[in-house]
């Protein structure tokens, strides 16, 4: 069995994605990775520019996220939130004093002209990360969630109105008129390029902003490697968030198979959890090859086996005949 | 002895008008109190609108300065500053955690269009505070420290460079098109004003760009109440501040005297303190009242015995023949 070689795009959204982000750092040489991450759902709220999604890879690949919770920073404070509600100020979005920091800094740097690009490869630098980690693009892409009761702002139905409405189906306003990051296209023009693997995230909401974004579904499609998804749904079940809710809302079977329609003709491979194994056949009936391991990422070492097995999956697709 | 009856309007800038405005608020009936504040130390800072003068009062009358440090709020937490130094961001300005949801807020609503008067009234009800604290003026005012090595913004100078330059004079941008807050104007012009209240700040940094704003003084002259400056030097010494060492460096003598000269034509009386009697005469000269009583407030009594005394001498100033 020959070893990974070469370098490797990945394209993320926020929590499940980072966990394979995270191993995928721990096996590959920093200037071999490239996380390229949604942005559909950044948002201005108080005058600031929040990227729930860079955030969180920022704070997981920092080694800042706090493991307790599961999201947001470790030994956080909260005295920002207490007073802002005193305050009479708008309260539904959770922001610790430390996440703060990153936001006014964002902010206040966009401002004065940055682009995002820039702007987050200085803060993860200086937060010590080598890891390239890239918006899908410097121009302003938001997802509305299209519902019962009209379409609603991404973070109002995640956040403020926790994923409750009915879900008819999804826009990405602003991504007609968007360009890739530059760092993107040159990524997946890099000769070098091994593998290009979608993160086991909610298809709908953190990958397809990413893929919509003109010329970047072309440019993964035109790149000699091969594409890999790992399934974000196992045993019918998302691990996090509300994929499996949206599934039904959208009359789609809750299952990984959906997960591998969803991107059939963008992908060479499809990760699956042993769990469901029996639905192998099926999956490769798409015209895909599949790999069948465990997907749960519970531990540190969890993450850096899958990341480890999707490598491996990738040089396997590679050497095999067209 | 009368007693004193009507509405006051206090002039403040920060720390050592505070004090006094805090001792009138126990004395007078809130709604018979306005008090006036120095917006000329505003700046922005990190894309938030900062108001350093306003928020001492308002954390003051609220209740929540931190009485230990003399300066911020109570039960104050630092995690977003440690955040920013970490990011690399300007961290010269300490801002803390609670603190900065009064400068969100406000950045916020200023930028929806709202006046500094309209938001400084509406956080400060939510704070429960029932005396009104009013901005000189709507109009960004900013106050600049001539020095030997130019114009400096005055964070910078009082701040990061913690008034080290030696100063040569100040520039109040922008104030020539500026206009009085509208509730200035009508405090001043209330039928039943009894005193106008020059706190013991700073003439030069804290009352001058009120007095600068264009029709204010003005205003203060044609009022038929007596107004009262109280001394915010004693002994020659400033009780907190730059005040003496700027009077070094303008080549003023460091005395209670001075400061009365320095309001000489529009006030009608001067509060020094028993320490500073044998002045009395000297000031007496400048054609203006004396009030000798304890000027140095460091307990809540000292406050509300010093708003006693100043509102006493109104009443005496009121009903003396012209």
């Amino acid at each position: 069995m020959s070893e990974f070689s070469g370098t490797c795009v990945a394209l993320s959204g926020g929590v499940g994605g980072a966990k394979l982000a995270l191993g995928l750092s721990k096996t590959l040489a920093p200037e071999h990775l490239n996380v390229i991450v949604n942005t559909g759902d950044d948002f201005e709220h108080l005058g600031l520019t929040i990227c729930p999604d860079l955030d969180t890879l920022t704070y997981t690949l920092a080694g800042l996220n706090n493991t307790e919770t599961g999201w947001g920073r470790m030994g956080e404070t909260w005295t920002f939130m207490d007073a802002l509600k005193a305050l009479g100020g708008e309260a539904w979005f959770q922001l610790g004093d430390g996440d703060l920091a990153t936001h006014v800094e964002r902010t206040r740097r966009l401002a004065a002209g940055e682009s995002l690009s820039s702007v987050t490869a200085a803060l993860t630098a200086r937060l010590g990360i080598e890891v390239a980690i890239t918006p899908m693009s410097d121009d302003a892409v938001r997802t509305y969630v299209d519902t019962a009761d009209g379409a609603l702002a991404f973070q109002h139905y995640f956040v403020r109105d926790q994923c409750a409405p009915v879900v008819t189906g999804f826009e990405f306003r602003g991504v007609d008129v968007a360009t890739p990051s530059p760092a993107v296209l040159a990524a997946l023009a890099d000769p070098a390029l091994g593998a290009v693997v979608i993160c086991p995230s909610n298809p709908y909401i953190s990958i397809d902003p990413v893929l919509a974004v003109p010329g970047l579904r072309a440019a993964i499609e035109a790149a000699a490697a091969p594409v890999i998804a790992v399934s974000p749904i196992v045993g019918g079940r998302a691990i996090k968030g509300p994929t499996t809710k949206m599934m039904v809302e959208l009359g789609v079977t809750q299952s990984a198979a959906s997960v591998a329609r969803h991107y059939r003709g963008l992908i060479d491979g499809f990760v699956i959890d042993s769990e469901d194994e029996a639905t192998g056949d099926e999956i490769r009936a798409l015209g895909m090859d599949v790999l069948t391991t465990n997907t749960v990422m519970q531990s540190l070492e969890d993450r850096v086996s899958l990341a480890a097995d999707v490598l491996e999956f990738a040089t396997v697709l590679r050497s095999k005949p067209e």
